[in-house]
């Protein structure tokens, strides 16, 4: 298969930008690939896995030359990142992302690189670890990648950018930004806030232990710290750069969870039982379309040890 | 090794009811088994798959000449499923359950049978499944069983019920009802009503479709659709059962959201980074005691497919 793109940038080597490298390798071994990452250590780490073909010394450097720049940086860094190439880059590179908020980091690149081709983009794809040791080949498979073309982008850019994708194992959407922003809100953002909560919550507790949160947290509540260990400046970003669509988000929770607060307090338990039935259905959904492992508890490995 | 039981009767085959007869089977062969649920075609599936050694017609059969009984229903039908059995049971067997709540579930089984000793346990095990097909032998290893004995209980039978869960693989805690369904309440109730309350808000959405809501579900949602796939009726009857607990646990979350919904509308991000870094310490706890699967996204499959 003869490569999209000749000469694929990479800036951040963390769990996204490591796992494009690798899988860069793989699918489109033709292609070049540089890397950056402001980070010392992570580039040494970087060059040690190979995550890219070179791991260059600065932005600019990684940049020369390239046809297609992915900025894998967290939301709040994108714009700092995109000026730092500005000199560097071929006036008609295109300029992608992996950030989980589109409309704010549209904005930072084009502010940046006003002449460049902006093409931002959205792998809804991600594990709770972060670092140059997170990525892997194939964490695309299956999941889904969104990208959200300005009303003006070039279709031809667009079908480049999208066989780029498919080859890492992806399934491509095209949507707009701000809509992007609204599904995500729900998808994503709102389930990491709630869980980063929860955890506070639970830790800050003085009747009940520390301690016996983490032995009895197999009722559930183990589920909700996977999620609460993901890269907290990352997500700090993203509820900054998406903030009009999860706090919309949050209001609508807060009132469902409050009418749930009171069906407890007034033992109303058929309003209880039909939220609790009618939600299998989207578990349900969820399974068929292969976007998550059908085994009970995740096949998690416990109960086979 | 002889079993601290010789005749242990299982009343309700679904998930922990099932999952208690295979394990006894494999770990304790020398027991007998009996058990009886309700509904005839749990009857006849648990029968086909073996779940205790002898399914009964009645409930009263199924206890007849056991030395332990041990009742695996929703916390609201303990009541109802032990005034079956007050006739039939022997005056010495030990009463025992397997409920999520331990105060409510306790008055339940002492007033219908108010002469037997009563040993409330609560093995802190399960999966999304219900019913007959879901009970597996090696639920219970590796998880920790908290036995709530009353203070006036016969030490010997605690020490027994311990031995039982023991050889089942389980670890067993001792602990003061109220305690118990105040710690779960944090690490398991709350939870649970957080996820069902948002795969219910995201489903009610106008302007994200149910299906951009499963697509995209890889985001973090889907972690939280596993949870609200569980037993409706269970569910509905812990939460009435330990209301006094989860609406403590429930304010004290709200409190939390609402001053991270603060912190996202006035753009504050330390607030928001502080939190997001000091809940990676619980999931390495949790890690580190053998509590979840270590491995990214606890080991699901889809990557490697």
């Amino acid at each position: 298969m003869s490569a999209p793109f000749d000469h694929v940038a990479v800036i951040g080597l963390g769990l996204l930008g490591g796992s494009i490298g690798l899988a860069l390798a793989e699918a489109l071994p033709a292609a070049r690939t540089t890397g950056y990452d402001r980070d010392p250590a992570t580039r040494a780490r970087a060059a040690e896995r190979g995550l890219v073909g070179t791991v260059c010394a600065s932005a600019a450097e990684a940049v020369a030359g390239a046809d297609l720049v992915i900025f894998c940086v967290p939301p709040g860094a994108m714009g700092a990142a995109a000026t730092e190439i500005a000199g560097a880059v071929n006036p008609g590179a295109v300029i992608s992302d992996v950030g989980s908020c589109k409309v704010s980091v549209a904005e930072a690149l084009g502010a940046a690189l006003p002449t460049n081709p902006i093409i931002p983009a959205h792998p809804v794809a991600g594990t709770e670890n972060s670092g140059p040791d997170a990525g892997f080949a194939s964490l695309f498979r299956n999941r889904w990648c969104i990208i959200t073309p300005p009303a003006d982008a070039d279709p031809a850019l667009v079908a480049r950018l999208t066989a780029l994708w498919e080859a890492l194992g992806a399934r491509v959407e095209l949507m707009e930004a701000a809509h992007h922003d609204r599904v995500l809100a729900v998808t994503s953002h709102l389930p990491h806030l709630i869980a980063y909560t929860i955890v506070g919550t639970a830790s800050d507790l003085e009747e009940v232990t520390q301690s016996e949160v983490i032995k009895y947290s197999a009722g559930g509540f183990r589920d909700f710290t996977r999620i609460a260990a993901s890269d907290p400046t990352m997500w700090r970003d993203v509820f900054l750069a998406n903030k009009d669509a999860v706090l919309e988000m949050l209001q609508r929770f807060s009132e469902d969870l409050t009418s749930l607060q009171r069906a407890i307090r007034w033992g109303d338990g058929d309003t209880l039982f039909e939220l609790f039935s009618r939600t299998r259905a989207i578990r349900r959904g969820i399974i068929e379309q292969g976007q998550d492992d059908a085994r009970p508890d995740f096949g998690r490995s416990d109960h086979k040890s």
